[in-house]
């Protein structure tokens, strides 16, 4: 694990969990299940279970560096990209830079914003996923589904390998985007499906030669800023060249071309995982109401930042959160759309608000 | 109308009207309709077209009579009740104490917290009802139904009477109370029933009568307090007889058994009425969502206190109510049961929120 290295894309704005993520202060910032930490600093925790300090590295951008400095006291590696271009740069920028400073650094690949229930397990898949990535491939950690959900994609897996000290890897077969519920359902039965949480683990050499390959345009660019990012003139080329760079997904970019020709492997991860997308999932996660919610012919989740009572009446599957300045009602099952109420504000130059 | 004496009982809760209508500042005392004046101060305003402010009596609570005086400044006939005693005790009150000051008086009685568009026609009305109360009848106002209310009582009217000054005055032949819809539709259909917005005008010394033959208790407390309200033992004799009178609505105690006496007349009302019963009725008065509202897929009532921003997804009919301590979340189709949270509150020892 001595080559391991961490990074952590912290770009999400996390609107489907509006009013609580703020462009000013996103998802990956807060404190969503009550234990104290933001969902970044836990990410921090569980990876420096895995590795020392200087082998966790944070890409994000310039209006939240700051916070996220304040939130990890210990980070020395914080990239800060010029503006968001989707997980691809951000993650190849992180490979370009240690690829140079380490030739034989291992890059792994974790969202900033996620949940995980198990810090032993997922140490074991990562652990089992570099393995498998010191043999050229690309891995990645499939989640072993709870549930049929479609709120995920879903990675399906092939034929065993024969890697050492990752017994359990498989190749990937192909990735696929969210399904209907009968797919999920059958994913589900067929034991092949895993969910896609984006964990990527991968030889930089390896990461940047299939972006060469697959995105030359992207990889020159990166490598341009790369070569002038320990030098003065790390901030003149990143503001010349990334506005220029794809904005692509890693796995539009990478991952499914690549697993089309083989070289992608999954690992299992064994442990409770979730996204939170939205407030339907932060509930069903158990995270519970505000203390002072009268329900009356009613239930679901009830939220207030600001110490106030909320009294639900004849609502059931109910979402109500009331931060200082804003408040939102839906329902679990509209919870998805609550993406539209930033965008929304956005058109109605509400921007103090989103 | 010399002789005519507005009592305006102030007393109503409006529980289902939470978390606007407060113990502390109950509908009758809010601006409702953002005309600017609270529903009382409209009542006033309405009362004041037809009699000089010394004619105008206010019956509320020790708790309630500072803020009344505040914005009532040219009241003087305030009349203080130690406790809630429903309406015939407090219009009783006022009968008793006028009486003896004025031999012919006729009194009538004006809810504090109901809405009329039409102040010309309220007046027109309450000149019929004073002409009627003069023949020695018990008068009511009925309100010619606009819509199958199952909202209101109903009043059903007989034969036509031949009263001077109030050519369309008829006999009450009974009080109904909330019907069901196919009952209310046929009341509307028939043309003969009006909606009993609890107006009533009679001369004292009738109504008076008709309290000691029915309930002579009462009447006889209320004698009492009069005979020593114009002197320095009028909160001595209140406080010792006040909380042994029969807590009565002014339309079980008279109005419905005098009725079937055939004592009772109804003169039309042909203003818009409303009591604003709860959430969906101010609604359907047309009162607007606060203007930073942002629906998705949603609609209904929203209104903010505090100046911030609400944003419904995905639900219909919605009602929301933020006020700086409190949150309110339900649906027109459930607004009857808001008046279960400050009863929740109150079990719970909330009291401040009540």
């Amino acid at each position: 694990m001595e080559s391991f290295h961490a990074v952590i894309p912290a770009g999400g704005a996390g609107t489907r969990l509006w009013p609580l993520s703020r462009a000013s202060r996103p998802k990956f910032l807060l404190d969503l299940t009550g234990s104290g930490r933001s969902l970044l600093q836990e990410t921090w925790d569980r990876l420096r279970t895995l590795v020392p300090a200087d082998h966790i590295h944070v890409v994000t951008g310039p209006t939240h560096a700051p916070l996220v400095r304040e939130q990890l006291p210990e980070l020395t590696g914080l990239l800060v990209e010029p503006a968001p271009r989707d997980s691809m740069p951000a993650i190849g920028l992180a490979a370009a830079v240690l690829g140079r400073r380490h030739e034989e650094a291992i890059i792994g690949s974790f969202a900033a914003d996620h949940v995980i229930d198990d810090v032993a397990e997922f140490g074991a898949a990562v652990q089992a996923a570099v393995a498998v990535a010191e043999t050229g491939l690309l891995a990645t950690i499939g989640i072993e589904p709870r549930n049929p959900s479609t709120a995920f994609g879903y990675i399906e897996s092939g034929e065993r390998l024969d890697v050492d000290d990752a017994p359990s890897a498989r190749a990937v077969t192909q990735f696929v985007e969210k399904p209907d519920e009968p797919t999920a359902t059958h994913y589900m039965r067929s034991g092949s499906f895993s969910w896609n949480a984006g964990m990527f683990v991968a030889r930089t050499d390896i990461l940047l030669g299939h972006l060469a390959r697959l995105q030359p345009h992207l990889a020159a660019g990166l490598d341009h800023i790369a070569l002038a990012w320990d030098s003065p003139d790390r901030q003149a080329e990143l503001e010349s060249t990334w506005p220029s760079l794809t904005p692509i997904a890693i796995d539009h970019a990478i991952a499914e071309p690549v697993s089309l020709e083989g070289g992608v492997a999954v690992v299992p991860g064994a442990f409770g995982w979730d996204d939170i997308g939205d407030f339907a999932a932060l509930h069903a996660l158990g995270q519970t109401s505000s203390p002072d919610v009268v329900w009356v012919d009613a239930d679901g989740f009830a939220r207030t930042e600001d110490g106030t009572t909320i009294a639900v009446v004849g609502i059931r599957d109910a979402v109500v959160v009331r931060t200082e300045d804003a408040l939102l009602v839906t329902t679990m099952e509209h919870a998805q759309r609550v993406k539209d109420v930033p965008a929304e504000l956005r058109r109605e130059g509400r921007d103090d608000l989103v």
